[in-house]
């Protein structure tokens, strides 16, 4: 650092200049120009860098949500998919993810060239500022990856879920992100929006999560046969405390994920994006706890918790392009519909999500997605730049929202294909599920030879 | 985000220009300084985002203190007190609570229009800054909120908790926030200067976390008859590690809080700012051990953590107007009180108030807000270009000092009567205060239908 | 901030002008070159401030780390510890120890001015920044005292463990920081390179924790003879959940730690840093799980854990000079040797030390600083601006590999000197350890009269 105040020095007398006579003003005008280009490049990469800064941030409380929904005895176990997913994931997007998600396009369907970062070449500033892009799009990445970790947790071997990790974020995340965020994206073409990521990156975590889950089967005593009818058991989790940290280390990120998505601090719309996240996740934890409240009696904590998660996921993809009010509406929305949504999963489908991953982020992820349809707004179009048609209630018909359709199935169909068939080969040659002695002891030691907790007494319940 | 690329390039060649003939030097010029201005509003706009995120995140870190002090059986309640008041008290400061406070002046005492954002027009650069302004603002006004559920922990009703956070949020906040910190409230006029909210907002807090601990009565067991004398128990909390935690997370979130204040990158202070506030948590926590160490024998560990908060209450008013030195003195004095003050009211008072809140919260922030009247520097003063005087001891008499304790005392007033009014009708009717039964059970369980930890075995103790 | 705003808007007015007269181009031009100037100094000032924010979120990352991987019983002691480091070396490095480190040199060996933040006048413009520069700097000195507090836990007296962060605060740490960071710092001169402090910060915390740890002896139950061999046995934590955590927090943390090294947003080298630091992290956790997988037979979630902040240190000094690719290697490498040195200091060396400290902050400090003599890019020279010679893979022969060499003798030798002297001046006088009693039953109880956790059944082990 001794190093860096020379540098600093060097640039502040740069910037004022060492000329012995004095500069024309042509000149002088010229350099203060160059002076605000550099200054403006600056400005975007603090705040890309930043951002991905807080958007990393996620991955601990993307553990501390799933560890604290659920056991002591597999707490080791999720805390280690957690790092590992992101650590392989970053280097499957260093080698290969990143080039078939933002290379030059083959037809729109998948990227060809910038794999191992080749193409940031650091004697130039557009290097440099690959560089900081590059960044922001490996931690969302590994979003996509972490979220199938919950709805497939405490009977999944850990072998089976780094595989999984390491295709996701070489393959199936980067070629769907493709298609909507490289400009020669087919859907892109078509005009499909989805401003931070409701369907690039968690449907897309969202579908994994919904096929690995049904797939792999409940955990032990999930569901009980009563009189020939299947009963859902609730497996409480091991830690609200720790559950709900997790969720406001999410909810702190995601003002990384979404305002941070403009990749530009000198778009000012970075101000009204962090406005309608902070309003959407506000009113999907108030309508999820009155949700709850309503149907179970007693306002529960972990409802309101994947509430606010609920709000904040449906407005990733609308978040540039609607108002305030229209932000709170969606949260609303979401909020009621995941409650709903975690009750159908569980009592009707009969899948085992034991955090509730494919509700919060699937179900609620195509919502926010089709929430551009309905809510995007001339004005905060034309404030944020983006490209996207006025939704249904702003004049713009049907035409927004069956673009936003049509994305969703592609994806969807995209994403339940190719992670299907990964977990059920993982299942057919056995590699998916631990056995059924290691899930009632837990997978810490099973899988880790360890325990998450020493010294507490803990019940090791099925 | 493919949008966001070409966002970033079309601003980029904005700024670089595309004429086919060369441009004159006072064409180059004028460009130049339009893009100076347009550069740090943008540098502005990103600093007041960052720091409301940082200020955000406190909600996490006024949980774990919370939940850390207090017992485990009401784990899950404080969860979710934590994460409603800060969701109920978004959506409140959005359609009314900004408005009282920032709206145009009625007389120096409330503001009348800005509600439900309506000023923000996102077509004009003001509009997007009103934007970023506003989101620093909610995340201040749901601090005050939740500094009242410390002192009421593991007792008080949620409903009741929830009525006070959006009355709170909705006018006692807002109104007395309009006095000292609209430009045309009457404190204000007066010179009263609260830098970052000691008393706007952490003895809002305070007072009325005071008011609300004692109208509610102690927990069960908090107070034994010894032969006609009470006596204070000690109820320990069930997690030092969590509550350390909080005090670290409070800690970071304080550098958005304080240096944030300025809502203005440009202005270097910021840089002041946070060295001051780093100072006084330091010493704050150094004092309150020392004077534990001689009051106890011990060093007691939530006695110091207590005391870094209390430097950084104390601070809070005085940040952008002392010295360095001077702060490391506030946080020293801070620090004795704070400890002193726990002691005092629990033994003397005999108000129950489970994590110390009214003594970080409302003394200390009365104690920072005299501080001004005392420290404040000429030099200081000037770098960070804010309306006070100087204290006491550089030169100022008794001006700065005058017009201090009279803002402390109208806010105090204000706060004691609205919201002991409030506190006084939720116990008339009966919906403030759990019953003796779930009270020793626990709020989890009672209020939630739920429990905060399973699989642990835990000790329900009174 | 009410005053806020109004400062805002004369900022904005001074830089729009308020001219009754047209200004010539001359004019103009000036007054934009002056405002692109100032705002670059404020783009500096801010990512140094943010940077040195995230910095300080360390510290709850280092208490998390080590109450995770430790015992219940010293919770409380642990969390103490992590506190009063921060605090107290705050307030030593602000009277001495910055003024040690960054005064002006003594024949390259300390500094002679700087104390008090004396040199920093807040009505210039470069006074504000040293304010910014000495924040990021006093973040850097905490980060020293902590690492030591790892290896020496579960047995050491609180009043010894003050005593020695005051002192390495005081005068270690700057002594040795003088000499690389200090521009006239002799081994500065030499063209020593550590651009964020694999050697200034990680491994003079790495040295003094193995002296510390090597002195104290390793804790009761630690060592059993069997046979005449000593065997090692194993102490597990008493929560991978919070040990994770702290992880997660201490990788975030290091985005400031690294790319906030350049002190300068205007450095677009910013970027490159954050990604070859993300990437040594990954190849860490990723390199040492396999370690861990074929040695220990299972992937050890504590051992995958220590591999990311493996990576993390030994890219700290080299992260400005090497490539992506050069990062992965140097992580992959990081993740390997930190596996074995654990087991090398516990097994064979018979040295306690319960987090690995010594293992992630001395070995790998040292690791990464060579790794600068190696991996060292023209290419990345270039576009950070440092000054340091290509490395041996890079044409640079052993030049800069020699010297690299030369100051990690030389601070090592400084460290193992004044910090072993000092543990052995307090185990002389009886200060350092903690009765077998006290030991047995927890420091919690012993050294501050309280508890870690309560209401937890916990049991309490050697």
């Amino acid at each position: 650092m001794g190093m860096a105040v020379t540098v600093l020095v060097l640039l502040v007398q740069g910037a004022w200049g060492q000329d012995t006579q004095p500069a024309s003003p042509a000149a002088i005008a010229e350099k203060a120009q160059a002076g605000v280009e550099a200054t403006q490049t600056a400005i975007n990469t603090v705040w890309t860098l930043l951002a991905a800064f807080l958007v990393f941030f996620m991955q601990a409380g993307f553990a501390m949500v799933e560890t604290g929904f659920t056991r002591a005895k597999n707490a080791a176990n999720i805390m280690m998919k957690n790092l590992m997913d992101f650590s392989f994931g970053s280097i499957a997007f260093f080698v290969v993810g990143y080039g078939l998600m933002f290379g030059a396009s083959n037809g729109g369907f998948f990227g060809t060239d910038k794999f191992l970062l080749a193409h940031a070449d650091v004697a130039t500033g557009d290097g440099l500022w690959q560089m900081a892009f590059w960044l922001f799009q490996i931690v969302f990445a590994a979003t996509a990856a972490t979220i199938v970790s919950g709805s497939m947790a405490e009977r999944t071997k850990f072998g089976a879920y780094i595989a999984y990790s390491i295709v996701i974020s070489l393959v199936i995340y980067p070629i769907s992100g493709h298609w909507i965020w490289n400009a020669d994206g087919w859907l892109a073409k078509l005009g499909f929006h989805d401003f931070a990521g409701s369907t690039v990156v968690h449907s897309v975590g969202g579908w994994a999560a919904v096929a690995g889950a049904a797939i792999l089967g409940p955990r032990i005593g999930k569901y009980v046969k009563v009189n020939g009818k299947t009963r859902a058991k609730a497996i409480p989790g091991h830690s609200i405390t720790l559950g709900a940290l997790g969720v406001f280390i999410l909810w702190f990120g995601w003002f990384g994920f979404n305002p941070g998505s403009t990749t530009a601090g000198m778009n000012l719309s970075i101000a009204t994006i962090a406005v309608t996240t902070n309003l959407a996740a506000a009113a999907g934890a108030v309508a999820a706890m009155c949700t709850a409240w309503l149907h179970f009696g007693k306002p529960d904590t972990s409802m309101a918790l994947n509430g606010a998660l609920a709000g904040l996921v449906a407005i990733t993809a609308p978040c540039a392009v609607v108002s305030p009010t229209a932000a709170v509406i969606i949260g609303l929305v979401a909020g009621v519909v995941v409650v709903l949504s975690v009750e159908v999963i569980d009592k009707i489908l009969h899948i085992d999500d034991p955090v509730g991953a494919v509700s919060v982020h699937m179900v609620c992820g195509v919502l926010g997605t089709l929430m551009v349809g309905l809510f995007a707004s001339p004005a905060y179009i034309a404030a944020s730049g983006v490209a996207c048609e006025p939704g249904l209630f702003y004049g713009g018909g049907l035409k927004q929202l069956s673009v936003q359709a049509a994305g969703i199935v592609a994806v969807g169909g995209w994403v339940l294909v190719t992670a299907g068939s990964m977990f059920l080969l993982l299942k057919k040659v056995n590699l998916l599920r631990v056995s059924r002695e290691e899930e009632l002891r837990g997978l810490d030691i099973g899988e880790h030879g360890m325990e998450g907790y020493n010294g507490f007494q803990i019940f090791v319940t099925e």
